[in-house]
């Protein structure tokens, strides 16, 4: 982990804001809170932040950029069901394991009183289940994903399992990736593949 | 739905209080919002409710209350499969449609935070874990449930795909129970029954 002093200021501010966001919430983090934990000055942070609700909203993206090649590989794997049973349950163990899992549920709550926020939830949500319907439907084609599976369905509901995950992990230590990894892909692949 | 003057003061307050924290959140909203909402003088309030986390704790009590039946049916199932398929996703499509649905996120923000909520939720939690995992056991030794199932994991499992489908049909409406109903069904069917 770098310190503080070879981040660029942005990932600074980034940093500083999720662990705001994670201690007060996002109601309860000001600007001023977030200034001083990246050790920044009001005018430096709003050179690259105008807002609380730029902050999420870059926070949203970095996560969404970081996740850009697990979609890649997906787009071209050879079979989609191994990809998103094995590669997916892999990157949602990563996500599970860093610092925005602890903001799911605030990002959430947010989200559905927030326009602005939802309007950035609700691109990043939509990306996410076309790429993935995209391979689930190439799946089909290729005779490895059941033909009757409403794919589209199947994607917002795995999306819904992950964040329901996530959010279940922070309230519960017990159910770490190790212990939920081979009954989620055991469910994942049973609901995939031909019955 | 009977209006305000005919329910009991205790149920006026809930209700009024559900509608104040979906709408601000649980920060956000105050004891004097949730009296002027219920229509109470504060004392009248604080006679039933010292605090918004008694609150919290006497809705969370009432919705496991109002799923007692399903638990009880559920224990007494010939097929525990077949009645948490089929029943359990009834229990799901009715909370989803009613006011608890909107409140998901922010209780679960709360829970993270706060430790008297956290306690509820635990007990909570613990509670429906226990009486869905009684149930798979049961169907193991009956041969209904695949043998190797890690039934205490796939149980968090299943609670974390229900919080998961309420927080997402929060934010996406097209998410609706009739859709994901048939999915969900599949999806619970083949991790339970033996391949």
């Amino acid at each position: 982990m770098p310190d503080g002093a070879t981040l660029s200021p942005r990932t600074r501010v980034l940093d500083a804001a999720m662990a705001c966001f994670a201690r007060s919430g996002f109601h309860g983090a000001s600007m001023g809170q977030i200034c001083a934990a990246a050790g920044m000055s009001p005018g430096a942070v709003y050179r690259y932040f105008p807002s609380k609700v730029s902050i999420i909203a870059a926070i949203v993206e970095a996560e969404r950029a970081r996740h850009a090649s697990f979609f890649e590989r997906l787009a071209s794997a050879d079979d989609p069901v191994e990809a998103l049973t094995s590669l997916g349950v892999d990157v949602l163990a990563d996500v599970l394991a860093g610092p925005t899992a602890a903001l799911c549920a605030e990002t959430m709550a947010e989200a559905i009183r927030n326009p602005e926020i939802r309007a950035i939830y609700d691109r990043a949500y939509r990306d996410t289940v076309h790429d993935m319907a995209d391979a689930l439907r190439r799946g089909q084609r290729q005779g490895r994903v059941d033909p009757g599976l409403d794919v589209q369905t199947a994607c917002q509901l795995v999306l819904a399992i992950c964040d329901g995950l996530t959010l279940h992990q922070a309230l519960d230590p017990s159910l770490t990736a190790a212990r939920f990894r081979p009954v989620l892909q055991q469910l994942l692949l049973r609901l995939f593949r031909p019955a």
